[in-house]
C-alpha cells in the first residue's frame, strides 16, 4: 500500500504555492482573538469538550441545522476517515466517480475495502443510471477535484436514490460555489463533510465538520477519537463561521481572480474547465503538460500535476492572489 | 458497539475535577510564547508540516533518538488508532493486560476485532509466561491505569520476547516514574507511544507521539490522516518539550502531593496502590467504593469510579494541586 501523498509542502524558499487549494488571504480577524482568548492555562491544560458544543451550536444556527446533526472533526479528512471506518468493513466495497480526489481510494485500502470508480461523463456528470448500487460508501466531491465542476442537483438526489448505502457529499470547496447540497443531509442517506482549510484559510488548524441525521452523527461519535478536536481549533472554527462577512468579502475576490486566470488560460492555449472552486483545471489538447509542470517549478511556482487513465493529465493551478496569479501567467507566456 | 467513553467533562460549574488525570499546573510559559509566535495569517491558512519535521527534530535531541523513529500525532489516542488500523485486521486478535485503559477493547471493537485480556497478578506485574502470544497488537499501559503501577523491565522484556507480534509500550504517564522504556523502542518489536496531556499540561492542544523503529514509522505514516496535527500543537509540543525544568518542577509538585494523598487516603482506610503515575487507585476492602464517588459528585468532587471483574471496584483520583487535594480529604473525613 502506497498511502495517500499530499501535495508537496517546501517549507522555506520563495515558491509560489498554487498546488494545495490553500486561501491566499488571511483567516477573519475575529479568529485570532478567539485563539488568544482561548489561549490560558486552564484551557490548555483541561481535556477539549468531546463533541464541541460550542462549535456545533453556532455551526447549526449559522448554517441552519439541528446542532445534533453536526460532527466536528480534525480536518475534513478525520471525518471522511471515520465515516469509512463506522460505514465499510474489510473486504467491503467503497465507490466515487473519477477522476476525483484520491484520498478516497487510499481510505478504501488502509481500511482493507475494495475500491472502484465511476467515470465521470464528458460533461464532468454522473452516468445514468448509476452502475454501482451496492456500495457501503460512495463518495461524490462536489465541487470536484481535479476538474472544479459540480453535477447538477437533480443528478445527485437520482443517485442517492439509486444507491442502497450512504452517500459522502464532499463540499470542502463549495463555498466557492453557486449552491450546496446541505438540505440533502436531512435524507439520512447523506452525509456532508466541510472543510474550514480553503474558504475559512484555517489549513493550519485542522478543522471540518460533517452533516447527517442526528441518529447516524451518534454512530460517528463512537468511531471517532474521544478528543478529537483541540481547544484552540474549536475556538478559530467557531469564530470563523460566525464571521460570514470576512467569508463573503475573500470570496468575492478569488472568484473575480479565478474568472480572470481561467480565460487569461485558456488565451494561453489550455482548456479550463469553468470551475466552482479555488483552483482550475487545465489541459492541453496538443501536448502532455508535465514539462509544463516541472519548468514552473524550476521557475518557483508549485502546481499541481495530475494524470488519469482515460483523461489525460492536467495541472490542477489553485487560484492564488492577484500577484501571484500574475506571476504564473507571466512565467507560462515565457514559456510558450 | 458502545464507544469509549471518556470521563465526565462538566463546561462550567465550581467542580473540582479529579477525574481524568489532567494536570492541575498550566503548561511552561514557552508554549504559550510559542503559540503566539505561530498566530500569523500565513501559518493559520497553510497546511502544517505533514510529519512535524520541526517536532521530530526536537523531540529527537531532547530523548536521544533518531527524527526519523518518531511520529507525531493528535494526541496519543490518534497513535493507538493508528497502530491498531496499520496492525490488526478485521476479525484480528488485540490482547492487553487487565484490568487496564478501557479504550483498548473499543479501539478493538472499533476495528472489528477480538479483544482479550490477560490478569495481572495481585502485584500488578504480567503473568510469566505471558499466555497469548499469537496477538496481531499487544498494549501494556507502563505505568497502568487504573493502578498506577508499573510492570518490572525485565518482565516486559520478557514479555516481548515471547509475542510474535508487535506490543505497544503506553506510556502515556511516564513522566510521573522513576524509569522509561524508550531503548525498548529500537528493538523493532516495541512501540512506544507518549501523550502530552499529562505531564505537560497540555489536554486541551492534543499531542501525543510514537517511538519506533524508523521502518514501521513509515508504515504508520502511510496509515494517518495526512495532516494530522495542526500548526500551533506542533509549535506548543516543541517548546513543551524543550522546557526541561518547567517538566521537573511541576513534576515534583505532583509527586510530593502524590505521596502526601496516598498516605491520607491510607490513614482513611482505603487501599491505594504505590503509584508511579499522576493518579491514585483507591479500593476498600469492607465496602464497594460506588456510594463515595456518588457523594463526593453531590459535594462537586469528581473522581473517576470504575469496576473490573474479579478486581473488585475503586476510585482512580488524580492528583490535583494541594488545595483540591485538601478539599477532597477534608470531604472525605466528614463521609467517615
Amino acid at each position: 500500500m502506497a498511502g495517500y501523498v499530499p501535495g508537496e509542502q517546501p517549507r522555506d524558499g520563495p515558491f509560489i504555492k498554487l498546488n494545495t487549494n490553500e486561501n491566499p488571504y488571511p483567516p477573519s480577524p475575529k479568529v485570532f482573538e478567539a485563539i488568544r482568548q482561548s489561549l490560558t492555562g486552564d484551557q490548555l491544560r483541561k481535556y477539549p469538550d468531546p463533541v464541541g458544543v460550542a462549535f456545533r451550536q453556532t455551526a447549526g444556527r449559522v448554517l441552519g441545522v439541528d446542532p445534533e446533526a453536526i460532527l466536528a472533526g480534525n480536518g475534513s479528512d478525520d471525518l471522511l476517515t471515520i465515516i469509512t471506518r463506522a460505514f465499510v468493513p474489510e473486504g467491503g466495497l467503497v465507490v466515487s466517480a473519477t477522476p476525483s480526489y484520491i484520498l478516497y481510494r487510499s481510505l478504501a485500502e488502509i481500511q482493507g475495502a475494495r475500491y472502484e470508480t465511476v467515470p465521470y461523463t464528458s460533461g464532468w456528470q454522473t452516468p445514468e443510471p448509476w452502475p454501482i448500487r451496492e456500495a457501503h460508501l460512495t463518495f461524490l466531491a462536489n465541487p470536484n477535484s481535479p476538474s472544479g465542476t459540480m453535477v447538477t442537483w437533480p443528478l445527485v438526489e437520482r443517485l442517492i436514490e439509486n444507491l442502497s448505502g450512504p452517500l459522502v457529499l464532499d463540499e470542502a470547496y463549495v463555498d466557492f460555489a453557486d449552491s450546496h447540497g446541505l438540505h440533502l443531509a436531512k435524507s439520512g442517506k447523506v452525509i456532508v463533510t466541510r472543510s474550514l482549510s480553503k474558504s475559512f484559510s484555517l489549513a493550519g488548524i485542522r478543522f471540518g465538520f460533517a452533516v447527517a441525521d442526528p441518529a447516524l452523527i451518534r454512530e460517528l461519535i463512537k468511531v471517532k477519537d474521544s478528543y478529537n478536536c483541540d481547544v484552540l481549533s474549536l475556538a478559530a472554527a467557531t469564530a470563523a463561521l460566525e464571521d460570514r462577512e470576512h467569508l463573503q468579502v475573500t470570496r468575492a475576490k478569488i472568484l473575480a481572480t479565478r474568472q480572470r486566470m481561467t480565460h487569461e488560460l485558456q488565451k494561453l492555449g489550455f482548456t479550463v474547465c469553468d470551475s466552482q472552486a479555488n483552483f482550475v483545471w487545465c489541459q492541453r489538447k496538443d501536448r502532455p503538460v508535465k514539462p509544463i509542470y516541472e519548468e514552473l517549478k524550476r521557475r518557483m511556482i508549485l502546481v499541481r500535476y495530475m494524470a488519469y487513465e482515460g483523461y489525460g493529465d492536467g495541472l490542477r493551478i489553485s487560484v492564488g492572489a492577484d500577484q501571484e496569479i500574475d506571476c504564473l501567467l507571466d512565467e507560462l507566456k515565457q514559456m510558450a
